[in-house]
């Protein structure tokens, strides 16, 4: 049986994230749905993590496996066709048969854009967390520092999904700005429910002075979720990278 | 009686262009409505032209008359709050009497965004021509210069509009490619209906070889619409820049 790696990006807004949901429409269903009809039976998807409501992926990976013999460069056309606009697959790959999308995933970056100015942008709704009061980057910079690193992140995760252990290094977290636009990128071997969107809300929470940068490595050791700031919203939210074992191709 | 200039932006996807239409929903009309209540009554709106449905404007310029005393700078966020997040007043200026935002308008500039790359992108969905056939820049720019000049554009336009001339003067169009997106900025005195669509189109058309670059002027000549190349499509079109008289500082 082949194992298929898929490529995709995705806007987020009109889906209920990436895991397929018992009454809203998932990024998995609608891509499980345009593949059945190309490869001939139902298709179950295993992508490389849970995007939540309103997320966007600039890159997303999953894989499937099939009998079909449809050659991998003709895949992407062929699905596309099928799919709303708002999901693209940019590329198809064969893989060998102990890859998995999510357990073979190395590292993970998610961006999450600010966008900081009084006024309104009109063609960044739903793309950007809306923030019209100033935020200084250099104090959001110095508070995400601390979140870099090997920590229990409890403090800045939302219940309500089983994990082994709360423990996870940050590799780096960097925050940007180019004129309205604040970028806040993060890279980790893994992330708990919420915690880069919590991490961006502490960030946030430092630059408004509700605790110094400084406070962050005492809150990450109380492991208590009010002590951190608030949870960023999904809008913000795109994963822009992800790492694999340089065997698998994708 | 005060004449207020506002300078807003907009992402013309839900909307039936900027003209009030008796059906569908317009620019003008979602602004006029939002307005009213902050004046004290019914508004109506001039604007720089007529924008089609589906099409963008990243700067737009409308006037009204008032009585009400609103101080300018606290009309955008009032009306901000009022409005839909697709539509967007970015400043508000007292300007004498005499300015109309169409008749004061000196030039104008639109530009064209093509997505030209063989698989779409989904954060573009609605904001630009997706064109999966490779297009060369260099033929499309050959065909755009031959469009610069004082000429009779009635072979490009589009008729349903009454127009005293169809004579304009194009003052530039460049084409400029970054990666897989096209770039079509044209600057005229003034636009046929669907003329800057029509350009594009042909400019198109003579990188499809469907006629030569040194065909253009011999179009032109013919006055004739089925001649030159087809309509592009509404979505990748945007109102870029505006000109009026330095006496009126918007």
């Amino acid at each position: 049986m082949r194992n298929i790696a898929l490529k995709l990006m995705y806007d987020g807004t009109a889906y209920h994230g990436w895991q397929v949901q018992k009454r809203d429409r998932s990024v998995a269903e609608t891509l499980e749905r345009a593949l059945s009809p190309i490869v001939g039976h139902v298709v179950k998807l295993t992508g490389a993590g849970r995007t939540d409501a309103g997320v966007h992926a600039e890159v997303y990976i999953a894989n499937f496996r099939t009998n079909s013999t449809i050659p991998c460069d003709r895949l992407p056309l062929a699905v596309n066709t099928r799919l709303p606009a708002d999901i693209v697959v940019t590329k198809a790959s064969e893989v060998p048969p102990e890859f998995n999308a999510i357990s073979s995933c190395l590292k993970k970056e998610y961006t999450y854009r600010i966008y900081n100015s009084r006024i309104r942008n009109a063609f960044l709704v739903n793309r950007v967390w809306f923030y019209p009061k100033h935020l200084d980057e250099f104090i959001m910079q110095k508070a995400a520092s601390y979140f870099v690193g090997t920590h229990d992140f409890a403090a800045v995760r939302s219940v309500g999904t089983e994990t082994r252990t709360t423990i996870r290094t940050v590799h780096n977290f960097t925050i940007t700005r180019t004129e309205t636009l604040i970028e806040c990128r993060v890279c980790a071997d893994g992330f708990l429910y919420n915690m880069a969107r919590a991490m961006v809300g502490s960030c946030v929470y430092a630059a408004e002075e509700k605790f110094h940068p400084e406070d962050v490595p005492r809150i990450l050791a109380s492991k208590n979720r009010t002590d951190a700031g608030p949870t960023a919203p999904p809008q913000g939210l795109y994963m822009t990278k992800l790492w694999y074992e340089e065997s698998y191709i994708l």
